[in-house]
């Protein structure tokens, strides 16, 4: 018994390093090359302990480090999906569902129930931990965008009143956080890391697509 | 205050992101590269979660885990020692705690020490929670050399016995894991994926060096 079951979580242990392979959007600080989800999910998580003090009221920073621990792993079947890409945002829900019916399905039925319990309060977005988790997870690549001039932003015109938007959610786990990410959107513009924010759709039309 | 506290904070943040350039001597489960730094702390902490329940009486799973995100961030400065080499080992201890002194002297002084008492709880080996983590830490690398048919054990020319004095480590942090690492180690060798034990000294001489 005991053994059939550590056999099935080493299973698991062994798929997971399958995250490894998915790359994300997201240059590494360094620009060398795209990050994969495994360095992204590391590096979420440890910011969940960094910036503890600007998480919302009621947050169990642990559960949240968790979550992030464990909140792409269904990329390993889904792929990742690019923020500003609305086509493959729109089957994102479903990819990811039945992702999760197969990763958490080969832990002992207990385990995978728990651990798929703590995927789907990271995909609610409602819990104070699942707030703050989110914050962290829009707001690591802001930092590495930044890091990069611009890294993703330039080659693929994202605008700053698109990750603007991202900043909204930010804001609803940590309006400190939501406040210095805000302030680095408006220095990359300055800097040109970012292009502004695109202007009403009666002026683009006019001012054509290169603006 | 607040701004420059959090300023540091996310310096520190940034800094973290350079982990993901330290490679390792580990494969990735499907032969295609060397993990980084990053990723193998990922999946170790990740690990904390799935086999909490062969953790010694005592551990803290949460400060486990959180150990085992920040256990590999000296080697940001430090580089990667493999567990075999005994010239770098020598060293190692000197060069880390250099490393220490400089990245969590990035954070505030109070949070720093917080998060430097937590490594050197995972330096020193001795708590509950510390053993659990070096467990995993032994773990990963032999399921990443078993599925990769002795990845880096054979290039390396590593030996049975090297291998099985690092299960010694895994069994101060749980006698079950250490037990599945054994039968690994062994069905490796029956596989030819690891060097058998060199036989005693005195054997080997007249057995020449490339037994």
């Amino acid at each position: 018994m005991t053994d059939s079951r550590l056999t099935r979580q080493i299973a698991f242990v062994v798929e997971l390093d399958k995250l490894k392979t998915v790359l994300r959007q997201t240059l590494l600080a360094d620009s060398s090359r795209r990050e994969t989800d495994a360095e992204h999910s590391w590096h979420v998580a440890t910011m969940a302990l960094v910036l503890a003090e600007y998480a919302p009221p009621g947050t169990d920073i642990a559960r949240a480090a968790c979550m992030l621990l464990l909140h792409d792993v269904v990329e390993i079947d889904a792929g990742d999906t690019f923020i500003h890409d609305a086509a493959g945002n729109a089957t994102k829900a479903a990819r990811e569902q039945a992702a999760a019916d197969r990763l958490f399905g080969l832990l002992p039925a207990d385990q995978g129930a728990e651990l798929r319990a703590l995927w789907e309060e990271f995909e609610d977005a409602d819990s104070a931990s699942a707030r703050y988790a989110h914050a962290l997870d829009r707001l690591q690549p802001i930092l590495n965008n930044f890091a990069t001039q611009g890294g993703t932003w330039r080659p693929l015109g994202v605008r700053a009143d698109q990750v603007l938007g991202l900043v909204g959610r930010i804001a609803r786990g940590s309006p400190e956080l939501a406040a210095y990410a805000r302030g680095l959107v408006e220095e990359a513009v300055r800097r040109g890391y970012l292009a502004a924010a695109a202007p009403p759709t009666s002026m683009s039309l006019k001012d054509g697509p290169d603006r």
